[in-house]
């Protein structure tokens, strides 16, 4: 799993192999209490679709709110929405046609088709880094078997594009198109939007939620791996030639892991502040530097647990072509550690990739020099008073082409050449002068930092850092979801001790003024002992419970727990209700 | 357009003319400052795929989340999320494969395709209720003509399957799929799920928001009719024989208008309270009702004019064959009356679609009776110290059988069969008695009524009824988009007098400030006069303006404009902090 082991991370190997241990039981509990599931299982279930059920669709909702809402407090960063369905010729040029491949292993015995890189997973630290022939030879030297067959005859392994594709329109006449691959294309599509909004002032950006789609030959690891998933991409457009002022020193008390490119040489795990790792040049950027300290604050935020994060740089060979950094977020969890986040500086490509197909500057931007340059030059001026009476209704294109010639002519009188005409210009037509003209700017293709966010990843990995099993004199097996509160799915449980003496019916009422709280969920549950309940909403993530008994029908006063802390207390509900503004 | 038009609606007329001319207006507008817009307009666009821009992206985000507030506020009702990619064999069960189909007419003289029905809008009040034949007549004896060539020969009209299909896998083994039509199928499919997190407590419910997909002919009407929408439905699962209970009165201030069923006869639009609609039987089913008034109520905090929303009941040869109870909610725009919402007692036709597929009760809940039923019954029943002895292995078997039996035999010995074997059966083996068994209960599958809501039909209206043209002295078209604070894209504007002397620097760190209220958006301008600014915000529809002066960096006071009353007050930083917390 790449990380290397010191005696400090001893008790840390402690909670991994507890980790590992969890993952199996945290699905089970997901699937039995309605957070993630297969789906379509009623139809045997497809490999690489999952729902998200009653607790994991607001679970997920909420993350993407917490994500949304920590960009857009940047100021400039604007959310788009644009279609998943691609017309071909948008990801011709976006370079996803073509390049957008793994590669698949065929066997030559029983016809199996695998992922080439899978295969090669325990033989090859990164397998997907490799060329095809790379790729080849690491089959036939390491006699990788066939998983069906165990033969160990494979085909070269071949390129397979892995989007979904379908027709736009009735398919007689239809167009062929793809399902998106990421949501960034949006993005540099709107530009000439965002641009103007923005007033064409960088630096700029814009955010995307949605689908995304990858048609995984073998998906796998629940939804780690996924054939339609939940992405969200930040497009941050700068000028290159402008320097960025990040003030990274605010973060000084916060030491990353990280783990910069050492190419060939093993690489090494260290720990340091963002402004240290790009003054040191490790960190190539110093927006790709921020984006990565407001990830991780974001990270922290939705709950992950600091010690199971860290960056890891992207080696050359792994790394896009015309990336000049990219560095991803690795969240440990019972899976090893896995890239949750991409952040990437991707130069000028992708904007540049569309302007070939279109004649306008509306993928760029204007810079103005900060001197202008005055620029000289000799030209052959036609002499209006002369050209107009002579040459009448052409006299203005000759005018035209005249101003146009480079090369001023040495001798009169000389031919010129204007559509189909040739005219006579003789010397007192023209007047050979010097002018000056003045070039206050240019346009210029902005470059993109982009980071780019698994969101089924992310919540795959909060909710295992989220998992705790502790030991109760009663149950050595009492789970807790330590779900953040800001985004449990359920905020408050309201239990009536029990079911009569007018206590349900006060429980009933106390769900319903919670409920009015916009944006609060609240769920009622009057079956079973108290202590089940609690139980059942610890292991769910409730973060609060409220509990309703014959004292509060008397003076208005409920008992609130805490799921963290075990404790409780007793409030009024006015009190009540006024805490539960302040959670979402 | 199918209103009928009273004395009384003679102001309203006025309004309608109005906004039928606004809305070319509204639409270049939106394009223009990045609300909504063709997709793909680099590569000459697609038409109904559409883009939300910089204002239309946050303004949806928003949308959606009222929407869903205002469900889960209800407290039974779960938020879930599936896969758009569906699996054939689950539209095959849900009916859409085969019957989710419009009609195309193809031009025998040019071979155009067109949607049988859209040729028909002109002829005919509601052509899309027409069968294959009908239509057919109607193209021979009103001589309709081809757009494209004027011709006026056409094929039989033939039904399309408007699904956009897909493979899921590597190509050779993969299997057939479809973009989803609605979203509806996932909360079907995820019933056992969200029946156990209520644990088989009917009524209960699940909404989700998402991408739905159509594959239209001739997709038009900006983003009335979109080949990829925004979608947002409700199944709420009802026991039928359980009598709901909502109490109706309390909208009985409210007036709906309805246009109920007149089946032949010319339909009639009347004004009513839901509890009189509901009690004089025109909507037949309360809970119906009761989601068509809570809708309506949304609709209101949307901010969409009630003069201009109407609920128009199904006719009976348009609603499909299994509903017993159908109501759209239309709101009037540019485009004339369109269905943004459709509410609709489903009865048990789909999970009953999917239950024929499965063997357990997983689709079904549990019912107590409210007697138990005894049943008496005659038994065979074994006696275990002759038939175990005697036929050691198979006596377990045997017995069993012999407690089946429905014909109780006369005489003895009899044969009986068990597996392949068969055994002769004594009268000492056998005790021939009464029994009675209890029947406390049933598995029966529930009822679904439906609200489904076109998300971005809905936007279009709350643009449009949003849309003022208000004249002032200066400015004859000064216009005011008057969005609910709790949807506008943005919530403040922040702007220097001038950015000069300490204002932009102020001006700058309040906004900052205004920004750390969570899920605030705001925007800095500093460009052209100030009340230039203030148009440029109202057009877009900023509700607030802050404006910084030498004052504010004096005494900490700054100038709060308000979009709608166009009028200022002088508040301090402080105040409006407080202010910002309150409004979303």
């Amino acid at each position: 799993m790449g990380l290397l082991i010191t005696s400090k991370h001893l008790d840390m190997l402690k909670q991994m192999a507890q980790m590992e241990n969890n993952g199996k039981k945290l699905m089970s509990l997901l699937k039995k209490r309605g957070y993630i599931q297969p789906a379509f299982e009623l139809y045997g279930g497809i490999a690489g679709l999952y729902d998200y059920g009653p607790l994991g669709g607001r679970l997920k909702s909420n993350v993407n709110k917490m994500w949304l809402n920590h960009w857009i407090a940047l100021g400039n960063i604007v959310e788009i929405d644009s279609p998943t369905i691609t017309p071909k010729e948008v990801l011709m040029a976006s370079g996803h046609i073509g390049a957008f491949n793994d590669f698949a292993s065929e066997c030559k015995s029983c016809n199996s088709i695998f992922r080439s890189d899978h295969l090669l997973e325990e033989i090859h630290p990164n397998p997907d880094s490799l060329s095809q022939e790379d790729l080849f030879s690491e089959f036939e030297n390491n006699l990788i078997k066939c998983p069906t067959c165990k033969s160990s005859k494979w085909s070269i392994p071949q390129p397979l594009n892995l989007m979904f594709s379908t027709t736009i329109g009735a398919s007689k006449n239809g167009r062929t198109a793809y399902m998106r691959p990421e949501t960034a294309q949006g993005m540099f599509l709107q530009f000439p939007t965002i641009s103007r909004f923005f007033r064409g002032k960088l630096p700029f950006g814009a955010v995307q939620l949605g689908k995304g789609y990858r048609n995984e030959i073998s998906p796998r690891q629940g939804i780690i791996r996924l054939r339609e998933f939940n992405m969200a991409e930040l497009e941050y457009f700068i000028d290159p030639k402008k320097s960025t002022s990040h003030n990274l020193e605010i973060w000084n008390d916060t030491l990353l892991k990280l783990i910069p490119d050492g190419s060939e040489s093993k690489q090494k795990e260290l720990e340091t502040t963002i402004f240290d790792a790009v003054k040191n040049g490790i960190v190539k950027h110093e927006t790709v530097g921020w984006f990565m300290i407001k990830t991780y604050e974001l990270m922290i935020d939705l709950g992950l647990n600091p010690e199971f994060l860290r960056f890891r740089q992207h080696e050359k060979n792994e790394m896009a072509h015309y990336a000049t950094d990219c560095w991803d977020l690795e969240i440990f969890g019972s899976y090893g550690w896995i890239e949750c986040v991409g952040i990437a500086h991707r130069g000028s490509y992708d904007l540049e990739a569309h302007d070939k197909f279109i004649n306008t500057n509306d993928l760029k931007i204007w810079r103005d020099f900060e001197t202008e340059k005055v620029i000289e030059k000799t030209v052959c001026s036609p002499v209006q008073s002369v050209i107009g009476p002579k040459f009448k209704n052409y006299s203005k294109a000759i005018s035209e082409k005249l101003l146009k010639i480079k090369n001023i002519p040495e001798s009169f009188p000389f031919e010129l050449e204007v559509g189909e005409e040739t005219f006579l210009i003789q010397k007192e037509m023209v007047e050979i002068k010097d002018i000056k003209t003045v070039d206050r700017g240019e346009w210029f293709i902005p470059h993109v930092v982009e980071p780019a966010f698994g969101i089924d990843r992310i919540i795959w990995h909060i909710l295992e850092h989220s998992y705790n099993e502790i030991n109760k004199k009663d149950d050595e097996n009492y789970t807790i979801l330590s779900l953040n509160k800001k985004i449990a799915p359920l905020n408050f449980a309201v239990y009536p001790l029990y079911e009569k003496d007018g206590m349900k019916q006060k429980a009933d009422s106390i769900s319903q003024l919670l409920r009015e709280v916009d944006g609060i969920s609240v769920i009622y549950d009057g079956s079973k002992s108290i202590g089940r309940r609690y139980a059942r909403g610890d292991e769910i993530g409730i973060p609060f419970a409220v509990t309703v008994d014959l004292q509060t029908i008397e003076d208005e006063t409920i008992t609130i727990r805490y799921r963290d802390s075990q404790e409780q207390e007793r409030i009024t509900v006015s009190e009540l209700l006024d805490f539960a503004t302040k959670i979402v």
